[in-house]
């Protein structure tokens, strides 16, 4: 066994035939999908673009009033203030969430589901509640929340964006949902996630591609694809998500909000629907929010964690979220990655990363360059790690209605050993080269006296759909298991300030990520950077990322 | 793949001739060894008895001054009190423990390597820093401890109690050694384990086998088989250890003193020697002291805690060691597990069981039954996970030197799936089953109401050496990864209480054990407890065994 970036790959699941009698289920998915978009919420059709290249954030706000749009502007934490303090109803809130919900889905095709009504009842039940007890129901009394279509919905159905699976309901609740229900959520719309729910982009063949806000040509980014787009519309307060090698941060990049990827063990991650089979603890899904603060991302952090949800699910850490005051921005180190050493990134990331750099020492921070340590041996490692038994639950899960196999499927299911089934000492081996590579980057954390790392959140910024190979930037610390928080640089895509330069690629997947850029199309698609911090230091992670993004937000 | 309890052996490792080529290392081993007795400290031979079967605990006390005794006598606690203060020299703590751990080692033979007059000259230079500075150098300042040999010790042989690696020099220390170091502890004593470590017993080819100290018929356990022996002689004031399957608790159990098995990623287990190869993340192995009480033990606890190991070891949880105060027994709920379902403990144990159950009744705390939950498939599942590598380093190892395979490493070699080699799926689906597992156990700890289970360490007490194969009463938290303290009862086996019943057992295995008990042969061996918490509860873990120790305790 030797670990390696990309293995062998058998398109073996398709069956056209199969497929074709799947097609009254995904016109009836549908059906309910457009008729979930309601008339009193519903962007008139002369205001959806009939082309794709358009910032649509803000062609909602031409049918919303200005209380609406008020609304939709606030944090969550403002919202939360209002909400659990009686001066503002929960049905108000949900109404114009909705409002701006159904626009983003006409306009950047972001929901698997959509029920409103459902929503709007709920909201009047809470508003009820509070009327009666004159007390909110918990920490997020009212707050229209939107939830990733992989978490169990119970009573719903769950696919996880399998046709074959297209009506599989669920009797149970993924308990971060529960706990969210329980704290006074409401919930409204579910959102997109791409085939597999193993590409940094969107397409499925249920829903299709959902698109970034920001520019429609764009891919919002995946797996959370719809969490990344519906946040940036202001569709949501706060977006439920999960991430094994991006999901949360390449959608947060991508559309321009915030994302924190939490080291494991600290969110529920059980009754998130994965066709995968069985526990591969070689790299372990996180669960986590998508929101357009820092301090939104702190209060579903501590709202879950307040819940104290290790006395519920047996995996999780009994450590408390800590509230932490930011550190003065004079007191950071900070190591910057300008290049991983396997994929560089296009001009405009490397732009923010240099402007991030001035900003930050220019207030006082110390900023150094961070060497990258052994990334291609460790991409290499979480890409066998993720194919380590043969794909056989997304084959399976596949083959059940036989349908089309989307090209960055492939991709993914030829991620490290592809078709080969590793054994259990290969297993171990990997786990052992993991833990130890481990070591080797706190050592060097240490050594530098630096506990944040500075990097991009992908190569590049938003590329075209169904194109993204390489996750590296953001799949290493899914292996490391390293918190991160991925955040807006305020900087965008702009043509005459990042042309393409002449570069000569050190490989085949450097080359053809590098293929992908392309300024004229990517104009005004946001840069972010991600923030990488020790283990289990989530809280410090989340302010420091705070103050680096005060610092050099223009 | 199906978990089960034994699979396919074949002992294919052993080659007399290449055996016999081991023969001098093995008799320098063996005289280094015996040299370490010190002519000053040495127990006369006419004082070791020439037959088994005596309670050796107190022979070495013949050739002790009061002062010896009277601190030896003395918790490690109290000791790092005086040491601490410059009111007892760390000089004369350490020849007081040298004295009774060279005792220790004539009868029971708990040691691989002594370095007594390295320890005294450690020692010293403890005793000089005081004397210049007027301060400890660490919490530990002074304190002598044992170490099982598995820590890599820097600049001295590791070998695993394998031939093959007898003379294997390793130049780095375990991470838990280090700090202890550092915190100003004194080692002296390296103390034996078993070939392969996977016994809960101690014979290796290069020491031989360890023996009870109160009645050395019996085994101490294993596989931290020297350290259970040595805490018990007082020949040392705390042991460092190490526990996958029991090897922390069933020497402490064997041996009548404290142990912990923490939850996993709180003490640093990097620098155990294991022959295993990669790192199989299905069962955790963890490292913990064994000690006199839980004071000791609370003191290794929050010794290596509080200096924050998660620094330099990327594994570990920032989980600070949180002081408690003991709750009320009044406000204790225990549930007491009489029968695993698999193995039934033997007369005695289940007598300690009835004591404790009425004890803590009449002390009024809540006791109610506990239901044993799946137990024969956990176990079948945590000996599959053992062996899920078909053993591939243990076979290596063993191959090294052609050594005669010992009885229980053939047993061990013979768990779960034995010689068959698992695939990674079939990894996945075994930590699926554990995870779902661990969840049913705090379900069905939530519902009852406790957060306590108290049950037996082992099947019986101390067997005779060689002949333990039934794990499930320690294994099984191994698996689950719920932390447990044993610690004695009170209670010693005797032949009037303890008589043989007549019984149908309901397995070869539990016909096995069962058939191991015999009264007349196990008298005075002493009768532990195992309690049991919720993950990560260490402190209440702890503190709730003090008060359940405190209500039992004759």
């Amino acid at each position: 066994m030797k670990a390696s970036l990309f293995g062998p790959f058998e398109n073996l699941t398709e069956d056209p035939d199969l497929y074709k009698t799947f097609q009254p289920q995904l016109e009836a998915y549908r059906s309910r999908l457009q008729e979930g978009i309601l008339e009193e919420f519903k962007l008139p059709d002369s205001l959806v673009p009939d082309k794709f290249g358009y910032d649509v954030t803000r062609i909602a706000e031409k049918i919303m009033s200005d209380r609406e749009i008020e609304i939709t502007e606030m944090s969550a934490s403002k919202l939360v203030e209002l909400l659990t303090s009686g001066n503002l109803t929960s049905v108000e809130a949900t109404r114009a969430f909705a409002k701006r919900a159904t626009a983003a889905h006409q306009l950047v095709n972001c929901c698997m589901e959509m029920f409103i009504e459902e929503g709007l009842e709920r909201a009047q039940y809470l508003d009820d509640y509070y009327k009666k007890t004159g007390k909110p129901i918990g920490p997020l009394h009212g707050l229209p929340i939107s939830v990733k279509e992989q978490f169990l919905y119970k009573g719903k159905r769950c696919n996880g964006a399998y046709v074959g699976m297209i009506d599989n309901f669920v009797d149970e609740w993924a308990i971060l949902l529960k706990i969210l229900y329980e704290s006074g959520a409401v919930f409204y719309v579910r959102t997109t996630e791409p085939q597999t729910t193993m590409h940094l982009c969107s397409g499925n063949n249920i829903t299709g591609i959902c698109r970034n806000p920001h520019n429609t040509k764009l891919t919002s980014g995946g797996s959370s694809s719809g969490e990344g787009a519906i946040t940036a519309m202001k569709g949501s307060a706060i977006g439920v998500a999960a991430d094994i090698g991006g999901s949360i941060r390449s959608p947060a990049a991508f559309c321009g909000v915030w994302g924190i990827r939490p080291t494991q063990k600290r969110l529920p991650l059980k009754g998130v629907f994965s066709a995968k089979e069985g526990k591969n603890e070689g790299v372990i899904c996180v669960s986590g929010p998508i929101a357009r603060s820092p301090q939104d991302i702190e209060l579903f952090m501590k709202t879950v964690i307040d819940s104290e949800p290790w006395n519920i699910d047996a995996d999780l850490i009994p450590l408390p979220w800590r509230e932490l005051e930011p550190p003065s921005v004079k007191t950071l180190k900070v190591a910057i990655c300008y290049d991983d050493g396997v994929v560089a990134p296009t001009p405009p990331v490397l732009r923010a990363l240099k402007h991030a750099a001035a900003k930050l020492s220019k207030a006082g921070a110390e900023v150094i360059e961070w060497t990258p340590l052994n990334v291609e041996s460790l991409i290499a490692c979480c890409n066998t790690i993720y194919s380590a038994g043969e794909n056989q639950g997304l084959k399976k899960a596949l083959a059940l209605s036989g349908e089309p196999v989307l090209e960055l499927s492939k991709v993914a299911m030829s991620f490290g050993c592809g078709d080969d089934l590793l054994t259990a000492n290969d297993i171990f081996q990997l786990a052992a080269y993991r833990d130890k590579q481990r070591d080797v980057y706190l050592t060097a954390m240490n050594q530098l006296g630096v506990d944040y790392i500075l990097c991009p959140a992908y190569v590049n910024v938003a590329p075209e759909p169904e194109t993204c190979h390489y996750w590296g930037y953001t799949a290493l610390w899914n292996l490391l298991d390293f918190p991160n928080v991925v955040f807006p640089s305020g900087l965008k895509c702009d043509q005459r300030l990042d042309p393409k330069t002449t570069y000569k690629e050190r490989s085949s997947i450097e080359a053809y990520e590098h293929g992908l850029y392309d300024p004229k199309v990517f104009e005004g698609a946001p840069i972010a950077l991600q923030l990488t911090g020790r283990r289990w230091k989530d809280e410090e992670l989340l302010q420091a990322a705070k103050v680096v993004s005060d610092t050099i937000f223009e």
